[in-house]
């Protein structure tokens, strides 16, 4: 940008440096998406091919921001974790917001066409929002994500029940809405099971838990397979019940050590190791403690299969 | 978001609501576009194809978002400016930031085949950052647009010549730098005529003055025809040589009144005749009065061709 | 402060600088004056040492502020304006209402014993909160300092009546207020008139219309007496009546010019011309353009009897 | 404040709410203090009736503001610190800021006479500007206090010897910051010992560990004495010889919980707990875990003699 009398404009810029040690959440919202899920005619209550786009894109955005540790997704949103140490654009808000936001567009765009191919785009096109929040320690970060799966299994349990209604109990809207009034999740259980013969604990994972994206350093994912194949989700609320209380104490130790320096060679050696490690794309808990004991690089932001 | 014990982690959210009665700028850039230029093989100093891609998918962000007044594009970079009543997404600036490079990176990407079609996208994808300056009054509004022009035009100047002396004199980059070095305007436009027989005022427009967008309630566009046949830019400074002074004061009043509220059937119309006007694309002079005197309601932010 | 391990832990301290050329208004408001008042027995529904010494103290920061322009002060309350151009403390927030609050807090403590020989101070003491707001234009600049004239006025007619009713009209707080509920301006004038005698016009100045305080460059305006002996205030609203709409705009032509910058011997003359200046504390409409026509320095901000 | 067509400026005041779960330092500065240790001649290097005073106004603020569980002072400065889970004002920023330097500043200038009888204030006034800083986890948290008593040792012993080359040594200021650059601290021991007969370690607490205040639930002390006989201090680092490293991980466990909500009952028995507490007053080591294992009340922010 090259001088000029004009250039004291330049004053009018704020700074919007983020906490230092503090965890970042992006969190990217399809915009209008009730409409768009209209005009190229998604299924209810769930579209595999959007669902798998959303997926596509987020592993874009991983790819090219080796900087994350994780992303969760779960209908037209998704949360993209930077670890507390992350130095990225000096931790520039906007910088960072707008680049996985822009990212995240570009990758749901280019690919549409392999997930929707008789359904070419066209103007208004999709996009999204998004905003930064941050979070002090390890544990507020692990609620945050718990957070979005628990309203991923509420939201999934209803919006099952209420197309089974419409779908198959030929109801329409209104009189489905008002059948499920008042009813907890026990009640929509039942009413899926007895009158329409579904087992909800029977429903494909990626409907019932979401998708989380971490890089996998210990290729050897065998270790995952236990909970990729859960059919219950005993830490999953039945969140109409639960009383607004804080957290239990978690049985994992959780350390939030202040940032220990590395050296460059160490530092350059880890970011090649992140930009090489695959990118897992799992649907399974990440409330309890196993999905993070098994994959402790995630919150020590080490990368490697040890990452302690 | 349904209710959960997790669910206190909302607190965490913070306020950005960016002051009301002041003029929001979004300005974005291109990520690694150096790069991504070199990868697609633009052409140098300016790919036509690239630029008007830029401006298409300016074009779909300004046909999208209706509350934008104006925006201003030059090489990888776009400014779009929120009038200063807007009240769009109650001015949360994430929202607005990251809507508006969402959008662009939206159609950026949609459009980019029917601008560059055999050199077809493929990953890392082209995507862009952003971030939004308040300017508190009209006059350093139109400062903030002066400097982006003066910008344009001293890189262009520059580039142009650098790439002269490259494509046409044969030196090697590190030759054409040094010839370069301590040259002010004059010098550039000289060595362009006597060794190349370019006369710089005659280069395209959109290379000399960048792209302007805005909505053009006036249908009858003959005015401004009398600038896209400017060929000297009598307000441009040589601006090596411009001394970091202060803005002379212009001689269009510039009132900064406060926002007068509308009725409701008043806002709904002026919204209508926002979506529906066409979207100007002109590359003209924005320093000098001329241009905001005779389309009054880009500054007022009154639709319609009064607009005062 | 010197180097040590711990010394990262200032990459924590965060950038506050406040948009440039906007007001910067600081108002600071009395913890806790209901219980104080009651402690040291001011009078109902004025105080006038009260009063005064809100106004010394506010003289104390304006003579140790240069860079204000205007303090406006009503009940426990004071606003203190910084015009627009200033760059004290580089514009940062903390720093410029920490000064102002602290500094009053000084004057109101050191001068107590001045204005209630009697009634000594004792813990806990007297404190004032702050916070900043910016405005960005001169109108609106203005419409804060008319905001908080108007809602003198109305507190201030509420209050005398209610306090004739109690300590006239013997009625107890309960029954004044039931006596009030729904009453617009002119009621409670007449309740005032017909019962106690009692013409509103004919109160204090200082309690109808709060108190200004400027750098009078202008010696000879001292007395300012054609405001002074105003008996009317034509300007200030019924308020319950008002409906909530737009100011009107003003009659005084308010240019809201960028910054002009000075030569450092002119910013070294103006500032000494401050600094030396006599402050006036006047009891008058700052609401119709009068007050500020006649003293042109305060928006401009140009020191000196000219100011403009 | 009542209502007016004026009341649209409110609208500009904008949220600052601190983030959540995060540690709440407010440090302030005496403004101008140099001129004013000048002004009322406080003695060099250190003037006891000064730290007096300034410790006595940290009380007052302590008892005016029960949320705060620790302050520590050094020379014009003070640090208070607010539990991560205070929820005092909302978090509000300006709110929190303001009312610490007002109370502050009210006890400074109220007790002033109490420590220089014969020295009485007249304008300018003492003030004091602060600032908030959040600290996300408690070891960065005992980091910034641990920064602030090195800084005292580092600048202590400096000031010690500088001094004492002026007015034991007949040295002039300058020859003396001749005679002192780039030596370390074991050369200033030496200077100090050799030329003066002077053993640092036998300097005043006061002056070399600054003063740590907090709410002593464990009313017997005695604890605290093995602290106050300390004449080493084998934690403080010779400063100038510390490479810029990250801090070692501590011996003691430090949690970092999220928020445990309390019952109404408990929190109002622990808020009459900490009003009822009395205010410690000690010159000790805070960077070692000790002062912080025998007072886990100050980091549990529990109040009580448990505290943890």
């Amino acid at each position: 940008m090259a001088n000029s009398k004009y250039e004291y404009v330049r004053a009018f810029e704020e700074s919007d440096v983020l906490l230092p040690s503090t965890w970042i959440v992006i969190r990217i919202d399809g915009r209008g998406f009730h409409k768009l899920s209209a005009k190229y005619e998604f299924e209810k209550p769930n579209d595999k091919r959007a669902l798998n786009l959303m997926n596509a894109a987020a592993e874009g955005v991983m790819k090219e921001l080796p900087d994350l540790v994780l992303a969760y997704g779960v209908s037209d949103e998704f949360s993209f974790i930077f670890h507390k140490d992350c130095t990225l654009f000096e931790r520039r808000e906007s910088k960072l917001v707008t680049t996985v936001v822009s990212t995240f567009t570009s990758y749901y765009v280019y690919l549409w066409p392999s997930y929707f191919e008789n359904k070419p785009l066209f103007p208004p096109l999709p996009s999204f929002d998004g905003r930064a929040v941050l979070y002090p320690i390890d544990r507020i970060l692990r609620d945050y994500v718990s957070w979005r799966q628990v309203d991923c299994h509420i939201n999934n349990l209803y919006n099952t029940t209420f197309w089974a209604l419409v779908q198959k109990g030929n109801m329409n809207g209104t009189d489905a809405e008002k059948e499920l009034m008042g009813t907890v999740s026990s009640d929509k259980n039942e009413i899926l099971f007895s009158r329409f013969g579904i087992n909800y604990n029977n429903e494909p994972e990626i409907f019932k838990k979401g998708s989380v994206l971490y890089r996998d350093y210990a290729n050897t994912i065998a270790t995952s397979s236990s909970f990729t194949t859960l059919t219950t989700e005993p830490n999953l609320p039945k969140a109409e019940e639960t009383p607004a209380s804080a957290p239990e104490s978690s049985e994992m130790p959780i350390p939030d050590e202040p940032p220990a320096p590395k050296s460059k060679t160490q530092a350059a050696k880890e970011q090649k190791l992140r930009k090489r490690a695959r990118i897992a794309i799992e649907h399974v808990d990440i409330i309890r403690d196993e999905f993070w004991m098994q994959r402790p690089w995630i919150l020590s932001g080490k990368a490697g299969k040890g990452g302690r």
